[in-house]
């Protein structure tokens, strides 16, 4: 994928934890997940469709969700349940419905988020496409960013 | 979500195993997955958007994930590796792309396949949206489908 297409979910990353959360990130060095890079326990996916095809995954450790959580729930969630859940798919929804607003030209459309916990697990994107994955520091704890994405202009004129 | 919409799933998943792996399906029965239904080793995820947002999960155990993949790709296939899971994700998508068609006033269109392995995780919906679960057994060993859709006009309609 085009690096371009990355900085929009980036930026929308740091402003939903920021406005949402009170939380700075401290970003990591950006990398292709050709090397499978490490998920964590609880990781909120959105499909992507219209110019484009692809996928964003929003991988958080269990402290970063727990207190991510806290905050939208304004009460200590202390076990991933469906609160917790239902928290970190609506974060990812912020950061591809922020970014979708940003990459008009792709006229992307995102599907519902789901959310994917466990303690061993990964997450494969089509060997086609190289997702890109950004690491990031919280204060609270680790969290990936990733992004996969397929520009497919001649899908989109097919009707599909 | 309504129980027409499943119908289309489950034929062109039907379809999908006897048309690409001469393999007949024999159907469980029909759960919501309010208690969580099983997931197995290998799961094609599709994100759905249009007049209706969802996902299809398409979750196989190992030994049908191998046999399918087999088939696919004309020589045995012993682990869970690229080509493994880019097979499950093409299952995901023809079983998804079948069912658009069919559900053609719900102006579908498809996200690219993520593929999630492991043998420890859950894969979560929105809590307001309560996928419909199906079991089933293919001589190989089970699978199930999971299709969890929530009908949006109203964001259709501004522009999303």
């Amino acid at each position: 994928m085009r690096v371009e297409y990355i900085n929009p979910f980036i930026r929308s990353l740091n402003n939903t934890f920021r406005t949402m959360l009170s939380c700075e990130l401290t970003r990591g060095t950006l990398s292709l997940v050709a090397d499978r890079a490490p998920i964590h326990e609880v990781s909120g996916t959105i499909g992507l469709s219209g110019r484009a095809v692809g996928t964003v995954v929003l991988s958080l450790s269990r402290g970063v969700a727990l207190r991510a959580a806290s905050h939208m729930l304004l009460c200590e969630a202390t076990e991933i349940n469906d609160d917790v859940t239902d928290a970190v798919g609506e974060l990812a929804n912020m950061v591809a419905g922020a970014a979708k607003a940003e990459l008009e030209d792709l006229q992307l459309s995102i599907s519902l988020p789901n959310v994917i916990t466990g303690r061993d697990y990964e997450i494969r994107f089509p060997s086609n496409v190289t997702p890109i994955c950004i690491p990031f520091d919280t204060g609270w704890g680790p969290l990936s960013l990733q992004v996969g994405i397929s520009v497919v202009d001649a899908l989109v004129e097919a009707g599909t």
